[in-house]
């Protein structure tokens, strides 16, 4: 049965939940008719587990099939300009509906592409990693990355609709899991304590692979993102919240050149660095540190990086997009289940939280 | 004295026409206030006759320059890219203001840049030539070009505003004025007859440069625009017909790679194409014909052009936005004052009407 949550007031659109792959077919039959065009955009490795189910649903719907590498590194200007020849090969125009099958790289990507080919066609977001299906499918954000900078090219540009389907977290390796789990446990910090002790009471459970607890788990992340993002489409506000961990992350993956660190580990050491900041002003205590710091670390999460130059990475902060009048922006967690927004953080304090998380 | 128009019903934003360039700073005072971070953005032909001005007036604001080389070649992603890189070292974050000071090139690639950094900054228009003043500066289409096609890759994302002053129309090069006219020439097609026979009987004023018979024309080939697209924003109906000549002249301009026929020029021998097409059609007769031709003309604008592969410009506008399910969808004239969308067009009268405009 599909479970559906509507997400935004404006131009919402709904988040399909505990849907099959092969059933899309049917829904785009009933949403659009027999006598359009699909561009399905996914990953050589999604393509391998999950294309055929998709395209077995849509035998007599007609789908062009585009496949990317797969990796961090493919969300770049340079792929959106390939992406573009390949659409006109396949007389894409703007009454094509893409089909952005994969994790969050392949939905910013294809939904960013979207967004901007012959100035905007709809794109249907369905999510096959832990990540995207509780976090960045919802709520309308996608962008590439520019050498200077994580997501610095985007858009706010919301999908038709969002299909998800949690079975595909069965081919999920371990290590892209734990991608997903850095943003659930970001998504307990800034506004669910209950879904924090959640994870750490069934943290065995999450190793484990146990799916239904892994299912409820996810139901209870992806809430909170659809409460925020729907309060604050635009990040105006307190959608800023969601970025917690991701100031110090992105810089990391910056220096990287978006091969090094992941996304999560990235965010789960960003969570660690906000978390020191947060313990010198005293928004957290010892104990609710050490709590933040174990959760992640029992996820197999990192909570240190390996050696940079503070001020180099210092620096790339200054690319981030909550920045106002050049300063820096940080979301910081106060206890366990509330975050803030803080824009009085200065560059010392900055480096010490640095210093904390680098060996 | 200030001549304000608004354009659009949703997200309107007005045309401040008649303005001078040293004002300007002075209306951003009262709108954001004396704190707020500009981008001026142009390039650097305009930048020689415009940028003091403009900055005399800005003089205790905090406004940072970024000058790009003239040319529609600069319409591309790239130009993007090295973008992002400056905006970052003036330390842009999603309040600074950008700024377009220029024609349809730097607008386009200014306001596109703005709609995409950081997923959307604000932008004001201050358009130099007479085709950004009447044409490309009112809508909210914004783009650049991708070597499989023109505009290829853009939003609908609207200016805060429009700051038109006439008078740097005086410092513009016939050439430059040129391709405003075939804009203009176009919106008397489209949709206003009286504008096309007042270009007739002003030929020689405008070609001799008689400013207050220039300016009256523009606004009555503005007022065409503006009324075109507050009723149809996103292109879905008559906005349209706004491209009358345009699928051929973009076929052009992308074959030449954007270095050879101007876009004016491109458009005039557009316009004559589709006459030719609409002449073999009896949309219009042989007298209607010679009066487009011969004001075009009269123009100095090209109704003919180089050899090339009819099948390769063909080819081209495959590309085209307007296309519905791979059938190409091209603008006719109806006489003098009217023009159709033709969704049933076949390849073989298209190649006709080429063959008609190619020596």
């Amino acid at each position: 049965m599909i479970q559906r949550i509507d997400v935004s007031r404006g131009h919402g659109y709904p988040l399909l939940l505990g849907a099959t792959l092969d059933e899309l077919g049917g829904h785009l039959k009933t949403a659009y008719g027999t006598s359009g065009h699909y561009l399905l955009i996914t990953n050589d490795v999604v393509a391998g587990y999950h294309a055929d189910k998709l395209l077995d649903g849509m035998k007599d719907l007609k789908t062009d099939l585009i496949t990317v590498p797969d990796g961090e590194q493919e969300k770049s200007l340079d792929r959106i300009s390939k992406l573009t020849e390949q659409a006109l090969q396949f007389k894409a125009d703007r009454d094509t509906v893409v089909l952005a099958l994969g994790g969050g790289v392949i939905g910013d990507l294809s939904g960013f592409f979207a967004s901007i080919f012959m100035r905007g066609m709809r794109y249907i977001h369905i999510p096959t990693t832990l990540l995207s299906q509780i976090d960045s499918s919802i709520g309308g954000k996608v962008a590439v990355n520019h050498p200077s900078g994580k997501n610095l090219l985007g858009s706010f540009y919301a999908p038709q609709a969002v299909w998800t389907d949690f079975d595909t977290l069965q081919t999920l390796p371990w290590q892209e899991m734990r991608n997903g789990l850095a943003e659930t446990i970001k998504h307990a910090l800034v506004a669910d304590p209950d879904l924090f002790e959640f994870i750490e009471e069934h943290a065995d459970a999450i190793k484990g692979l146990d799916y239904k607890i892994i299912k409820e788990m996810s139901l209870r992340s992806l809430a909170v993102k659809v409460k925020i993002v729907t309060e604050d489409e635009k990040e105006k506000g307190n959608r800023m919240l969601l970025n917690l961990g991701h100031s110090f992350g992105h810089a990391l993956e910056t220096e990287e050149a978006y091969q090094g660190v992941m996304h999560g580990e990235g965010v789960s050491i960003g969570i660690a660095a906000a978390a020191n900041l947060s313990r010198e002003r005293g928004l957290v205590n010892d104990k609710q540190l050490d709590r933040i710091l174990n959760l992640l670390m029992k996820m197999d999460l990192p909570t240190t990086a390996k050696a940079h130059d503070r001020a180099v990475l210092l620096g790339h902060m200054s690319a981030d997009k909550k920045n106002k009048a050049g300063n820096k922006v940080l979301i910081l967690p106060v206890g366990i289940g509330r975050s803030v927004i803080a824009a009085d953080c200065n560059d010392e304090e900055i480096l010490r939280a640095w210093e904390k998380v680098i060996i």
